[in-house]
């Protein structure tokens, strides 16, 4: 399972189907990721609030990390330097590194793109940095990723077809450049990212031009960003067929747990989310009966726990009501349980579709989870 | 060890003595502690960005709770209905509470002193709230306390003779009146709590007037409040030989470790201080090699850990470099990992003054003590 010892191929197992849903596993130098996966965000090599100790004990086998955040700081050829991401961070278990594209887009009037990359000016000092295809795989290599994400351009929402079509193919052009410049070793994968914004033509011109390039794993780029969830939905039946199957899918920034739940009927393998570790931190708290907020009053006298049968600590060891004590007082312990506990609910929801899948049962996972969460939270008290 | 069997008396043993030091064991209701020990501050029902399980693995077997934060948010009342202190916060061991006097007088222009009590308004909401010594003792009850502290007036630095003289007089009848209050159960205690400011014929008339009262135990207030270590020691050795030996000596809100040690040396046992959790939010860790600051940009690229042999995950998991990182980038595992650090770096303390007490080597011990924290910071790299 380690670097150290036999050297282990990059690579997906199809265990078995249930519809278009696939129950997999994926094998890295650092070890497996059973998939459908939920993969927690680690922005600047932390998973906010948690100890990587008790982000593993929620069941999650792998995480992500963002090159944006991370060049400018710690940067890359420090994190190189002290021994790499995972032992920087001190997870040991596999990471997956976005290409920083998806950030630096997102710094309205702070940069550039052009063919050769994007230039931009960091969030944090103002200083100019420049990151392209190259640049961005290497730094992913610098920082011991072991899913090494291409660089493309994240087309906004809405965008014309033309708009989308230039958009898209800039993107498949630094996706050659991105396998261009990976360094493939043992256990360590590259993925492509289909853009083409809503437009069935463009996503299946996508998915094709990555395929024939060739990658470890394939992503869906571009949506979450605003469209919905229906036309995500459709996009996403009309673009995963056309990803190969003998490789992992991925659902780049989702999401909701009804997303989660929808995307993996429609073929999805792995997905990540800042929505779980950020709802955590402003009282919002996800259950198999949707979602609770504990900044609500009709906790505070409540002694029951957040969610019956949870194993996480907020909900073993907490009442509702001291958890809305600690969310009114501002206390760092109330972020540090409801993001402990949101990462364990989505890990849940991951291994139960798992479980259903190999059960060939995932309708009625579905059906019970969408009657579950529609039935709302437990009454209040009194 | 639990109220629920055999009924458990509050008491105290003298284990053994090395000049004015001692080694003892309080016995509670939740369970003993051995001292000298010291009390992380859990104010409002949290010791800030700490899991109370953490804490414990610490070596902590006391906390403090805040009266007056905590009756202002959640409420006794509330607390006594959810079962009290200890299983609202999820801590099975002893809590002591402060009166909540010390906060309350901190509330410049919000109070109004009284010999009836104190009128103050809450910093939270304005809402005005009233205690006296007797509604002090009443919510330490209704949090399940097994150390209640009696109200009394921290007597400000610098004060006159007289204004420290009759400072102290009310403190001294509001004592009496906290006494008569104070429903005495098996495993629970109130402490009394000597005044006089830096006049020794003032803190023996107090430490007389609270024996004849009788408590389970004294505590020395009015300290640590600007006067400097060595006025602080001088008052210690004039005030604590007369206290009641058979009896724990508490000296209320020290300190740095240097304070803990010496005030050991005159013959105190408990201690409580929010200087390492506030710290380990500041970026300030506590080392035997004295306090580093992890902001500095000299930890930027130093693979090693904090403190060498230090279990805490802080110093086992972790790089100065991560750590600074955590810090620079204002993460909340930053000061998760220091709080814990600096908590584990006192406990430490502890168990070493205990140990060398019960060697009858303290004067050793304490010799080490101030060498090593004399000779600084490991040097930089490079």
């Amino acid at each position: 399972m380690s670097a150290a010892s036999q050297p282990v191929e990059f690579g997906f197992q199809l265990l078995g189907t249930d519809g278009a849903a696939r129950r997999g596993r994926v094998t890295t130098a650092h070890g497996t990721i059973e998939t459908p996966a939920f993969m927690p965000v680690g922005t600047a090599a932390t998973v906010k609030a948690m100890r990587p100790e008790s982000v593993a004990e929620t069941g999650a086998e792998i995480l992500l990390g963002n090159t944006y955040h991370l060049m400018l700081r710690p940067g890359a050829e420090r994190v190189a330097a002290l021994g790499g991401l995972h032992k920087f961070m001190n997870w040991p278990k596999p990471i997956l590194t976005d290409s920083g594209g998806f950030q630096v887009m997102s710094l309205a009037g702070l940069r550039k793109i052009e063919e050769k990359g994007v230039t931009f000016r960091s969030h944090i000092d103002g200083s100019v940095h420049f990151l392209s295809p190259e640049r961005s795989v290497e730094i992913q290599h610098l920082l011991d990723s072991n899913i090494t994400m291409v660089l493309d351009e994240c087309t906004p929402h809405p965008a014309t077809h033309e708009q989308a079509l230039s958009s898209m193919e800039l993107s498949m052009r630094w996706a050659q450049r991105s396998k261009d410049g990976f360094k493939k070793r043992p256990g360590y994968g590259l993925f492509g990212i289909v853009q083409g914004s809503v437009y069935p033509d463009l996503r299946k011109r996508s998915a094709e031009a990555l395929a024939s390039i060739g990658f470890d794993g394939y992503a869906v780029g571009g949506l979450a960003v605003g469209e919905g969830q229906e036309i995500m939905f459709r996009v996403l039946e009309e673009t995963v067929p056309h990803l190969p199957a003998d490789r992992p899918h991925y659902l780049m920034g989702v999401g909701k747990p009804a997303d989660i739940v929808g995307a993996v009927q429609r073929g999805i393998d792995m997905f990540d989310c800042v929505l779980p570790t950020r709802s955590g931190r402003t009282a919002q708290a996800f259950t198999a009966r949707g979602t609770v907020n504990l900044r609500n009053a009709r906790h505070q006298d409540d002694p029951r726990p957040l969610e019956e049968g949870c194993p996480c600590p907020a909900c073993t060891s907490c009442s509702r009501a001291y958890l809305h004590h600690l969310v009114r007082s501002e206390e760092i312990l109330g972020l540090m349980l409801l993001t402990w506990h949101n990462l364990a609910y989505y890990q849940r929801l991951m291994a139960g579709l798992r479980a259903a899948i190999e059960a060939g049962s995932l309708e009625d996972f579905v059906a019970g989870f969408h009657e579950t969460q529609a039935g709302g939270d437990i009454p209040a008290l009194g």
